[in-house]
């Protein structure tokens, strides 16, 4: 038995986790009035099924859902040697991520009567926080051992739920899309775990920290799902009406014009006027990320655009000159430049939350102020003070990520995971069965099979 | 001409088949109220457009179209020299599946005035019975020419036909995700045809009957369709409100727990604590048949984990102990193991289903008794019959599948079809032109061609 | 600095024509009453969301928005050295396209106060548009620079948008689906615009001119999508109720009736009856294209398997015996075959279109009859009228796709845009970083990009 076994250990930690799960879920989770046979029928008799949120919001919730488990699955399958982790443990921690976040935030969205109602809303939110915890999977893409991954997600879901109460909660910020509650605490949740995991001798892998040819286009699914469906994201919780239909709109229009930014910038900073890949998979995302937060607000497709536009330049800009720097200077070994995807552009998009804000007013939204600001609409503050608010929130968020990084990353040292020696990142072979590359490399397979036992040895 | 060759006999089967689909399309199939412009305009007017049936089902029916044709089809993609054949002959027998299909149900759901009426229903229900047939293209993947495929697809859809009308009809069960119409039905036919198209011979194709690193990869795009989609699966045609609400939420939180349960199981009983692509790419979908039948009941998201998380088990184990006993003992050479995948746990479902339904009581379900278990809510019958008319179904349906599938076992057994010699199982080059693996290969694509040319000799 | 270099060739085309787009945007655009917060409120108070026409069609933009980006992008992947450039020139091209036919459309479809109303419905518009562009794309696909692209892509979507109101304006056609607007423009433009490029000295790149066993496998996902889709896509700007819902099934029916044609042409007149992938990743979608114009009529499935069977068969006749003759005799090297795809099966779709509209009556239609051909219905000419106009429509539509060629061609044909050289077509690196093929092929990447470097010089 070596030390990266997984004979024992994951097994330990996948069932102790999932029992705890089921009793907590039966102890405490309950169907709400729209999943409730009785509750329901009480409620409508037999007409108005169509006010069912169900029919609301369930097209957005399984394009949001897509997004967790191909858009970011596969989106991190540019590693060479590394697809089958990149989609499995994806795939595996969002399994878990998903019914933990149901719980924690069931508990802080307020509880009735000691029971979590539950509903697709709960499943998007679910899928949202799941979707924070892979922003930092990409920060350590590699480099941790499927353990190390699941006892993340059950930290930093506790850690999301918290932050993302005290936003919304007292703070009375709006992040539909999560600009601030997803993509920024993802992100520096995910750089300061990187940074405490830091190998100084990861260059014993660098051979394998790159792409081929088609596993660049597998990551290409992951993108353009992404890219398709963040207007599903960034509206999947925002009111009925026109509400989640501007903020589609928007998101539409952040992310088209960002994707002519990713592509000029690309072919200025790259060799020869080439583009590069890494540049198109994930810089052409900053759009969506960059209007989660104002998104739902009046922003207008031409505030949306200019969004974008800037977006998609940073985006580029600090892969090709920041994430280096980050690694030479920082030591923060950020596989996935999770930074120029959802670090920078997650503040780019607070700060226009922030802006737009404290810019609207009765005249512009009429008695949809209700829906957006709903402090502002009745009083309670005005909206110069919801944009402070949103500027703390962002403050708030980047605290609580940063110091909750810190925790997580010395909890994720104990040598107790089975994490990858420096040798073996990067690597299928060292948690799965690989069989080899082609038909006729059966000697192939052969001798990576062994290869990978002498790095378990 | 060899045996082998497509040129007459795929033509002859396709233009034959799909004219005299077109025919009785001509003569028995009318648009319904939802779908004929008369029809629906005499019924609403100009308004309540958003009653038609069609809101409230085409995004769960554009779920299930992608499991049929993505979700299966890549499925089966794993095999290293077989993709073209697995995606396409998925693609073209579920293309002739659904047709069918819209006939045989049409027919036993009733005719109105000696006419098929047809909706967005008939389409879900087309697609479901096409699920069956897909899954029994899977116990004998690689081993049968596509005519042979055509001709089971037929026979399969009629039966299955036969089985849900008897189950839907004078047995009152119910059964909207198919847990036993569909998934135990199509497995055990599958099974069954398997066995008796028995090869002795088949090692002379086993370094064709596994995977590489890339099919892998592509395979997992099936799993993450299916597991993404299948709570619109199992929701697509249960009541409106909150049965479709209620039937997602229990399925996806079982196959989230199943997820766990697979990864752990898997670590545990694989070599050296490695995870196989095998239990992976199937075991994690279990939770979502096995959820099948009691998906829409009051099952609570406690009761679905605990489904799932023990369909999961039983998968994995099912993969790693029972289909090698399976192939040496009772000579059934199931190619993508849906005994573990859909056999095994479509009986749980069953079961589950048949417990769940005889404990039904109008304390818990109110007014929505009569969604979900009419003949309890008008007093035909009480909860307990109800349950043990579930329990009579499996019977029935495992009765028809087993023999329907030794009957079209025999049938699929003469000489006529084109299929594979024992040599040639699992490769794509029999039935396609196969350009070569890589740019740098012209001579290895060519090689290959001669190659496949004397198998067909 | 060579010719073929972006390196200022397209950060200039991308950063003027966003920043131009972003000025008209804000000049001219503006939220309809669906986006807009103040006059959705004042339209339905807090109630009635669900009559937003987000919820009637925005699970069919997505549909329709996946096609365009998974669709179109991953089916020319098909080439075994070009997957970087089809999919990502398609995104490039497609991010910019939607935002240019936003303008364009709402500049033809009527100007409200000097402003541009937008919703869903423009979203779907402006994909729509996109399609033409990327039909036109893959006739070029392969032989020319990302700048070209774009030049051709704002030229084609301003004809498209003349074309489009001629038709659904002065001419008052039908065309949801668009065999007409879409399909049979953007085929006839792309091949005036691929024989105005003709290269004779092509052959120079034959050997990169075709897949290999994976690219091939990476197609199949973008027919599997568009075949899945295109119900969405024929009924996503019909009328609301039974004429989305009446599109869907029509197209369906066609799309099934047409794949069993497909196999079965394609057997019969390939080489040992083998299939080809060609013809099963193309021919199988001309179903879709058929029932473009009459999927919203009352065209009946019958009539629906009938178009989509006549499709299929044309289709694979198409790609068997014409496209040789047009590269050969009219010079017209069609890299895709959309002649095949879009070209031939559009004109039938116009056709079937005409011929059905000409035999609408108010007893078939009933009320309904104001949907689907209002012109009709308020008695301002009768059905056969209504199918010449049809007809016309297609004349005028050939007409400007074939002028709009010609002179996009010769603008194309300018030498400053960076196209490729006869030796480097079909090749990925001549615009992209393109790493090696496999772990061990370090050295075999490097070679390439040597030799890439020799192509630019």
């Amino acid at each position: 038995m070596t030390e990266t076994s997984m004979k024992i250990k994951l097994p330990v930690a996948c069932f102790l986790v999932q029992i705890i799960l089921i009793i907590l879920f039966g102890v405490l989770v309950e169907y709400d009035v729209n999943t409730d046979a009785k509750l329901w029928h009480a409620k409508v008799g037999n007409d108005s099924n169509y006010e069912n949120e169900f029919y609301y919001r369930y097209p957005s919730f399984q394009d949001v859902h897509v997004m967790i488990f191909v858009g970011f699955g596969f989106l991190m399958t540019f590693l060479k040697r590394y697809g089958f982790s990149s989609v499995g443990f994806n795939f595996l921690v969002a399994a878990l991520a998903l019914q933990w976040a149901t719980l924690m935030q069931g508990f802080f969205h307020g509880m009735h009567h000691g029971k979590i109602h539950i509903n697709v809303e709960s499943m998007i939110n679910a899928d949202f926080c799941t979707g924070s915890v892979l922003i930092s999977f990409g920060a350590v893409l590699g480099k941790t051992s499927p353990v190390q991954l699941l006892v993340m997600a059950i930290i930093e879901v506790t850690l999301f739920a918290v932050n993302e109460f005290i936003l919304l909660g007292p703070l009375g910020a709006r992040d539909a899309g999560g600009s601030m509650t997803i993509h920024t605490f993802g992100a520096y949740f995910g750089l300061v775990v990187a940074r405490v995991l830091y190998r100084p001798n990861l260059d014993k892998s660098k051979h394998k920290n790159g792409s081929v040819y088609h596993s660049d286009i597998f990551a290409m699914i992951g993108t353009i799902y992404l890219w398709m469906f963040w207007p599903s994201f960034n509206s999947a919780i925002t009111a009925h009406g026109d509400d989640q239909h501007r903020t589609v709109m928007n998101t539409y229009y952040s992310l088209a014009a960002c994707t002519l930014a990713t592509y000029g910038m690309s072919a200025m900073v790259c060799h020869e006027g080439k583009l590069d890949m890494v540049h198109i998979q994930n810089a052409a995302l900053a759009g969506g990320v960059a209007v989660g937060t104002a998104g739902e607000m009046m922003l207008t497709p031409f505030g949306s655009m200019i969004v974008g536009f800037l977006a998609g330049i940073i985006s580029v800009l600090g892969y090709r000159f920041l994430t280096p720097v980050l690694e030479s200077k920082l030591k923060v070994q950020d596989t996935c430049g999770v930074h120029n995807l959802h670090g920078m552009p997650g503040v780019l998009g607070a700060i226009v939350g922030a802006i737009t804000a404290s810019t609207a007013t009765r005249d512009i939204y009429g008695d949809g102020l209700a829906d957006v600001f709903p402090a502002v609409a009745d009083g309670t503050y005005d909206a110069s003070t919801q944009g402070v608010r949103q500027a703390i929130s962002l403050a708030v968020t980047l605290g609580i990520a940063l110091l909750g990084g810190l925790i997580t990353g010395f909890i994720l040292k104990l040598p107790i995971y089975g994490a990858p020696p420096d040798t073996a990142c990067y690597e299928d072979a060292l948690y799965w069965e690989v069989p080899g590359e082609e038909e006729s490399n059966g000697e192939l397979a052969t001798v990576k099979t062994e290869e990978a036992e002498k790095l378990n040895g």
